[in-house]
């Protein structure tokens, strides 16, 4: 922990990548007090900016990721975590992984299909 | 571009994985314009935080990086840089990935060989 430079919010980018396909499912962020908790633990917990709280991811969706190995960057301002996603679905959408856009001729196209309605994944 | 809301520094989050080891190399930061350049030359340019300036990745090591494809996240604050990585390495420390570091019972452990004494990567 004290190996690595908190940023002038606490916070460290968090990458997360599927340890089976070693696709790159999430980009996130962690204070100090979400990666002590996803070490304890052993399941990924983020900071939600957005929330301004710890965000145990799956906590609504049950799409939690199960820890398998966490690395550490040269600068250390970056984790990045190894994880068996639950449901194969990492994103709010419902697709395997965030990133499902890329660019085509200039454009953002839409490449990955969504494999749970997120109307089923969060119930209001 | 547009798609991008750019943050209060104007930079997003630039994830590096290299396109045939599927190996996170890096993490770094891009501003509007290393976007631009880097969809216009095939090439990755980031934003350096340290120097303040637009950072073409291998300008001095050589270890540039070849955009194979590029994606983006659901809440456009990411990229993901699919890439060819010169030399194999991507780290200033003559590694693979900035990633060399992993967990092991509380104590990051290096776990990657250095691949090339950065003393003849980096000439002074």
């Amino acid at each position: 922990m004290d190996e690595v430079p908190w940023n002038e919010h606490g916070l460290i980018a968090a990458v997360t990548q599927d340890h089976r396909t070693d696709r790159v499912l999430t980009v996130a962020w962690m204070n100090r007090e979400a990666l002590k908790e996803t070490v304890a633990t052993g399941q990924a917990v983020y900071w939600s900016r957005s929330r301004n709280r710890l965000w145990r991811k799956g906590e609504e969706s049950g799409h939690v990721q199960k820890l398998v190995e966490l690395r550490l960057d040269c600068d250390a301002d970056a984790v990045l975590l190894r994880v068996e996603q639950a449901g194969g679905i990492a994103c709010h959408t419902g697709r395997e992984s965030c990133f499902f856009r890329k660019l085509e001729d200039g454009r953002w196209v839409t490449t990955d299909p969504v494999l749970k309605d997120p109307s089923a994944i969060y119930k209001s």
